[in-house]
C-alpha cells in the first residue's frame, strides 16, 4: 500500500546505518522528532465537501486527503502533523479523453477550479488547492494509463497522460522498447506529469529531457482541443508543443501522449571514478560533455555529498579500505564521486568507456569499475525513502535544484550552498548541506543540492525553518543566473521567483495564454502564474 | 556585386554542361527563355516612396528596390521581369539596439509597418512587402554582424542579428569554434534570419537545428524588449526562446542572438555509398539514424535525383565508367547516391564509419570512398545559382520541402512528386521531379522536392503555372502528415496551409501572442499569420 503520508510503497524501507546517523549527529547535533499524526485523525479533519455526489466524481474525505498534497517539505509536515489546510472538494478518476470533456464542461456549469493530477509527486506545490471561494475538483489521470498506439516504424508510442514510469517501461518494454526517461520519482510519477512540468530523466544525456521526447498529443482546453500533431522537426512558426510543455496545468489537462521512444540497448554499464578535488572534477566533467563522448549519464557528487554517500553507505570497513586505496592513488580528502553510464552497442560503448576513462585520468581520476555503478543503479529511485529514515533519525531532509551555465557553476554552487549552511545560524542550528550535479550540457550542468536540519520544537516552527531555508536559496538562484527549476517546474512555490527569471513581458504573454484557453480562470490558479 | 535579381555573387557561376541540357530537353522539351529587364528599367519602375527623408532610413529606389524581394519563385520572376507590384517605402540600417528601439519608436509615431530583413533568402515571401496603407519600412540588419562576446567555458557566443553565414563562421574560426550551422543559403543568410524561421543546416545531424543551437538574447517588441535569459536547460514554464524561434518578425525585432558554439572538429569526411534501390535505401538510413551511429550529415536522394546529378555533373565518360562499376556490384538503374558525413575526434569517426559501412552493406551499399563527398562539399552551398543556368538554358528550377513521421516518408514522397508531375499535363507540359532526404532523426526525415518546368509565353503565365505546382503540392503535404515547412518557414507564401496543420485554437494563440507584443499590427503583417 502507498504510503499516505510520504513517499512510495510502506513495505519499501531503506536502512540509515547507525554509522550514518553518528555523521549527522556530529554535524548537527542530536536529531529529535515530531510526532506524526494518525491516518484516523487526519480523516476526522477533513471538512465537508461543497460539493454534491455525482457519478463523475468521489467526495470521500480518504480520496480527498490522499489527493491533497504532494511531495514537498511542506506537504510532508502537513501530512505528518494531520494538519492540511486545502483540501480537493472531489476527486474525479476519468476513465476516456469524453470524460476530461465532461469535467471541463461541468466545471463551467457548476462555477468550479480543476486541477490536473498526475502522480501527486511535485516537490514544488502544484497540485494543492487553493483557498477558493470556488469548490475545487481534483482530476487524477491514474485510470489513463495504457499504451494506445506504437508506430515501430517511426519510433512513436501513444500513451495515457496518467502512465506512470513503470507503467510506461513495462508495456514498451514487452514489445522491445524503452522510452529512457528515468527521473528519480519514476516509481509514481506520470508522463502527463513529467510533459506538464518539464521533467529530466537520469539518462538524460542519451534519451534527452522530456522536451525531445514528448512528441505531440492533446491538451483539452476550456477552449477546445488543442492537437499538437507529430513532426520529426518543423519550421512552421512558433513551437506550440514548448508551450504545453511546461504548462501545469495552466492551459489545460493533457489528454494523450505519444513520445519518441528507443529500441532496448545491447549494452549499459555504469562506472564509478574519484576525482581528487572539486576543481579539477568540474574542468574534467564539462570537457568531458563538450567532447561529446556518447555517455548515457554522469554525476558528479561534491566532497562533501561523497563524504555524506560514503558514510550513509554503512559498511565502514569496506568504505575504510576503499579510502585508504583512493588515497594512496591521489584521491584523498577532497575527492569527489563521478558516476558516469554508458548505454548503447557494446563497440561503441568499450570506445566511450576508453575515451571517457583516458579524458578522467589527465585530470587524476581513480577509475573504480562497475561496483559503485551497480550500487547506483539499484538505488537510483530510492532516494526519496530516506525522507522517511531520517525523519525516524530525528532529521528533515529536502533538495532543491536549478540549471545555469558553466561560467557560473561553481559561484551559483557555492552561493546556494552558503546560503542554506548559514541561514539558521541566528537559531544556533546547523544545515548540512551537498551537492551533485546530475544533467550535463555544452552550455552548462544542473546543480541539485540537499540540504539536511532538524525539525524545531514543533510543526510550525519547522515549517518556518524551511520557509527560511528555501527563500535564501531561491533568491540566490534568480539572482545569480540560474533558473528557478531545472526538472522540479515552478508550482506554487517556485511562482514567486519566476517574474524576476523570465521578465515582465514574459509573464503576461503567459497570462494572455491562460486567458486565451482558460478564460475564466478555473485551471490550477496560483501554479505557475501567481495571480 | 551580388546579383540584383537572383542568387549570391555574379562572378560566382555554376557550369551547366552540353550533357545536362540535353538530359533536360529529353525530359521537358526545348527550353526557352524569357527577356529580362535590365536593371534602369526596374529602377524606372520604383514609385516615390510615402515617407520623407529621415537620418535613420534611406528612400533611394536603389535600395528599396534590393529590399522589395526575396529568393522564392515568384520573387525571381518579378525580378527577372523587373516589375515588382510593392516595394518598401525605406529601407533602415540601424547599427546598435538603440536604433533598432528608435525606428520602433518612429513606427509608432509614424504610424508604419516594419519588415525585419536579415539576408533577404527567403523562399516563402518573409520579407515582401504587403500592399498596405501604411508605409512600409524595412528593417535591414546587415550592419549588426559582429562578433559581441565569446564565452569559452560554457560555449556560448553572443551575435548581432544579421551576421551572415561567413561572419558568424570567419569570426568564430579565428578563435577556433564553429556554430556548425549550415543551410544552403548559408552565404546570405543571417542568424536572426534562422532563428526567426526556425533554419536547420545541412549537418543538424550532429550540431542540431537553429531551435537547439539558439539558447538566448534579446527581441525588441513594441511593449518592450523580451530578453531570453541562456540556460542550458529548465523546467520554469513554457519556453519563450520557442515562440522567438519561428516568429519570423511579427512579434518584433530579433537584436541580439546567443548561439551554442562548438571547439571545431579534429576530423571531418563525407563519403559517398550506392544502394541498389529505394525501398532498401529508405529502410537503410531509418534504421542507421535510429542506432544513433554518431553522423554528421546523411543525405539520401532518390533514384531519378541521382540520376539527375549524374548527369548535370558532366564528365559523361567518367559518369560511364562509375555506373558500369556500380551496376556490376548490385546498384545498377534505381540505384540511390547516399552522402553521410563524420565530424568528430579520429578514432570516434573510425567507428561510426565502420559501423555505417557495416550497416549499408547489409542493404546491398557499395562503398565509393571520399570523392562524392568531396564534391558535396566543394559544391554544398552551390545549388541555389542552378536557377541561373536552368534559367539561361530555357528551364526554371524550384524546390519546396516538408517533414514527416517515417511511417509516411515514402508515401508523402511519391505523393508530393505525383502532384507536381501530373499538375501541368492539362498544358501538355511536363515537369521533371526529384528529391531528397536530407535532414533524419529518429522519428522521421524531411523531404526536399526540386522540380523543373518550363516557362510559359509570358512572365504570368509563367507565375500561374507556379502558383499551380506550388499549391498542388503544398496542399498534398498538409493532407498526408507533412507539415508545411521543415526548414524554409512560413512566410506569405505557407500561410494558408499553416491553420490545417496547427488547428484553429493554436493559431489563435498565436494571433494572442502578436497582438500581445505588436498591439498595433505594425509588424510584418501577412506574414506567418494571414491577418
Amino acid at each position: 500500500m502507498r504510503r499516505w503520508n510520504g513517499w512510495g510503497e510502506e513495505t519499501t524501507q531503506m536502512e540509515m546505518p547507525a554509522h550514518g546517523a553518528a555523521f549527522l549527529r556530529e554535524r548537527l547535533g542530536e536529531g529529535h522528532t515530531l510526532p506524526d499524526a494518525s491516518l484516523d485523525s487526519a480523516l476526522a479533519r477533513v471538512p465537508a465537501s461543497r460539493l454534491a455526489p455525482h457519478p463523475l466524481y468521489s467526495i470521500e474525505p480518504r480520496d480527498r486527503l490522499m489527493h491533497a498534497r504532494g511531495q514537498s517539505l511542506p506537504d510532508w509536515l502537513a501530512l505528518r502533523e494531520g494538519v492540511l489546510g486545502q483540501y480537493p472538494d472531489a476527486v474525479a478518476l476519468p476513465e476516456s479523453v469524453e470524460q476530461i470533456r465532461q469535467l471541463l464542461a461541468l466545471a463551467d456549469s457548476a462555477d468550479l477550479c480543476l486541477i490536473p493530477y498526475g502522480g501527486g509527486t511535485s516537490v514544488a506545490g502544484h497540485i494543492n488547492p487553493p483557498a477558493s471561494l470556488r469548490p475545487v475538483l481534483t482530476v487524477s489521470l491514474a485510470h489513463m494509463g495504457r499504451l494506445l498506439d506504437l508506430d515501430e516504424q517511426s519510433l512513436i508510442a501513444t500513451f495515457g497522460p496518467g502512465a506512470s514510469g513503470p507503467q510506461v517501461e513495462s508495456q514498451l518494454r514487452a514489445k522491445g522498447y524503452t522510452l529512457g526517461h528515468f527521473p528519480q520519482s519514476w516509481e509514481l510519477s506520470t508522463l502527463g506529469g513529467w510533459v506538464a512540468s518539464r521533467s529530466s530523466g537520469q539518462q538524460s544525456l542519451r534519451y534527452g529531457r522530456i522536451e525531445q521526447l514528448f512528441a505531440g498529443g492533446t491538451l483539452e482546453t476550456f477552449a477546445g482541443p488543442l492537437e499538437i500533431p507529430t513532426f520529426p522537426a518543423s519550421a512552421a512558426g512558433p513551437d506550440l508543443r514548448e508551450v504545453v510543455l511546461g504548462s501545469e496545468g495552466r492551459f489545460g489537462i493533457i489528454s494523450e501522449v505519444k513520445v519518441r521512444v528507443s529500441a532496448l540497448p545491447e549494452d549499459e554499464r555504469f562506472y564509478g571514478v574519484f576525482l581528487p578535488d572539486w576543481p579539477r572534477a568540474l574542468q574534467a566533467i564539462r570537457q568531458l560533455v563538450q567532447a561529446r563522448v556518447p555517455l548515457s549519464m554522469l554525476r558528479l557528487s561534491n566532497a562533501m555529498e561523497t563524504q555524506t554517500q560514503l558514510a550513509l553507505a554503512g559498511h565502514p570497513n569496506q568504505i575504510a579500505w576503499l579510502e585508504r586505496y583512493l588515497a594512496l592513488r591521489g584521491a584523498g580528502e577532497g575527492k569527489c564521486l563521478l558516476t558516469f553510464g554508458v548505454t548503447g552497442n557494446r563497440r561503441q560503448n568499450a570506445l566511450s568507456l576508453r575515451q571517457a576513462r583516458q579524458h578522467l585520468k589527465a585530470f587524476g581520476g581513480v577509475f573504480t569499475g562497475t561496483l559503485l555503478g551497480k550500487k547506483w543503479q539499484q538505488n537510483r529511485f530510492r532516494f526519496p525513502y530516506l525522507r522517511e529514515n531520517l525523519w525516524q533519525a530525528g532529521y528533515v531532509v529536502d533538495t532543491l535544484e536549478t540549471a545555469t551555465d558553466w561560467c557560473h557553476v561553481d559561484g551559483l554552487l557555492h552561493a546556494i550552498e552558503a546560503s542554506l549552511r548559514d541561514c539558521l545560524a541566528a537559531e544556533g542550528e546547523r544545515v548540512h548541506v551537498f551537492t551533485h550535479l546530475s544533467h550535463v550540457y555544452g552550455e552548462g550542468s544542473s546543480i541539485y543540492t540537499s540540504y539536511v536540519f532538524r525539525p524545531a520544537a514543533d510543526y510550525p516552527a519547522t515549517l518556518e525553518r524551511w520557509k527560511a531555508l528555501k527563500q535564501a536559496a531561491s533568491r540566490t538562484i534568480v539572482e545569480n543566473h540560474g533558473t528557478i527549476s531545472h526538472q522540479h517546474g515552478v508550482g506554487k512555490d517556485h511562482a514567486p521567483y519566476l517574474p524576476r527569471e523570465k521578465g515582465e513581458l514574459a509573464m503576461a504573454a503567459l497570462h494572455s495564454l491562460s486567458r486565451h484557453f482558460d478564460p475564466a480562470g478555473r485551471l490550477n490558479p496560483g501554479t505557475l502564474l501567481e495571480d
